[in-house]
């Protein structure tokens, strides 16, 4: 495995990184606002039950049965779903609407700023997430997030692991695909970006789904970088 | 005239900033590097020049003669026409290449990162320009350009005015074209937006094309803003 230790020469132009469990966290947050708005909700089962239905969602875009539809519409075609389930069937549409735009209000990681903020000052970083610009403009300007430029795959009209997406970032700016650092707390992501070229750096997030299902973060040799969080990240790529 | 005494009451949610002339200097900007770098340049005439091929550029775009083509490419289009006349028809590929990118290097106007950091606090602010995605994110890293989102009329495969470029910025954000503010320094970049339903705002900017050709900024009716600078819009928006 190559490691902090033993990286590659090359230093990126452009980092671009998931957002989705990756610079946020989407469960405990998640978890932390339906538990305060609905005490008697399983909050934790709503939240994985939510996010499950995101691969299923997109996969009706991907495979061409319907046109592109920007996720904030995909998250409350699933919410709309699940309600009833959880005793909240009688939400009105504006409850409904407010609650699926907790996903423009999720917590960035402990280390997300200030892990970005550091490499900034060296790199360009953007995110190339699934979420629509409007989600993830939101989240930035609430948490913090000191993007250079939110770059969404709905720029694309596609969604990851779509090659678009991936060769839409990095033909917008200009460069190779080796020029190109994808960051990533999910292999798939970034075997799929890998195979079109671009760096990746995975990123360890043990407690994505939660402290009750840890999630396995071993390292994959395919990775020229591994780090433990964004500021470890940081650390290897500014040589710190 | 409605003017910041006589303001509508309808607060915008998202404000879109028209950016070449109106964020930026290009004019100066560009006669000051072309000046240091080629002394015996018309760098005033090479600018003004410059500038004077993107319309009809983009123009083949918009009648779709041509498909989608990003600004960077238009921009070295015109600047490989220009050269001959100017005496640099000599210049190296990696001559022309850097030259081109001094559209990535435009300085802002003196007032421009001080107002848009004020609007900023109470608005989701972001430019809705011509220039491509990595031109704009290019520029705002080096300029500071505070931006939430960096929207770009690349994301719509469209140049301003096609509706789409408007419309689709009103879209992403699932807002009503009314609840967007559209802010330049070109009375027709507003009449198009105006035209979608946006709200619209002049940016006095009389020295555009530079001091030797000052800009008739005479205020329109039709704009419910009319700033002297981003300073003077972010006094009237915030009402302070």
């Amino acid at each position: 495995m190559m490691t902090g230790m033993n990286m590659p020469a090359a230093q990126p132009r452009l980092i671009v990184f998931d957002v989705f469990g990756t610079v946020v966290d989407w469960h405990g947050s998640i978890v932390k606002e339906v538990s305060e708005r609905f005490p008697s909700v399983d909050a934790n089962g709503l939240a994985l039950a939510w996010r499950a239905g995101y691969q299923p969602a997109m996969q009706g875009v991907r495979s061409g049965a319907r046109g592109w539809v920007r996720l904030d519409v995909l998250h409350r075609e699933i919410l709309d779903g699940l309600l009833p389930r959880f005793g909240l069937g009688g939400l009105s549409e504006a409850e409904r609407a407010d609650l699926n735009r907790v996903w423009h209000r999720l917590d960035p990681w402990p280390d997300s700023v200030a892990g970005l903020t550091r490499l900034r000052s060296r790199f360009t970083i953007a995110p190339l997430s699934n979420g629509n610009l409007a989600l993830l403009t939101a989240m930035a300007k609430r948490a913090g997030l000191p993007w250079d430029c939110v770059l969404s795959t709905e720029v694309f009209q596609a969604y990851k692991p779509d090659p678009r997406t991936y060769l839409g970032a990095v033909e917008a700016f200009g460069l190779q695909p080796g020029e190109v650092l994808m960051a990533a707390a999910h292999q798939d992501d970034l075997d799929a970006a890998r195979s079109h070229g671009l760096m990746t750096a995975y990123v360890e997030r043990p407690w994505e789904f939660g402290r009750q299902r840890p999630k396995d973060v071993t390292p994959s040799p395919d990775n020229p970088w591994h780090a433990r969080d964004i500021g470890h990240l940081a650390d290897q790529l500014l040589g710190t």
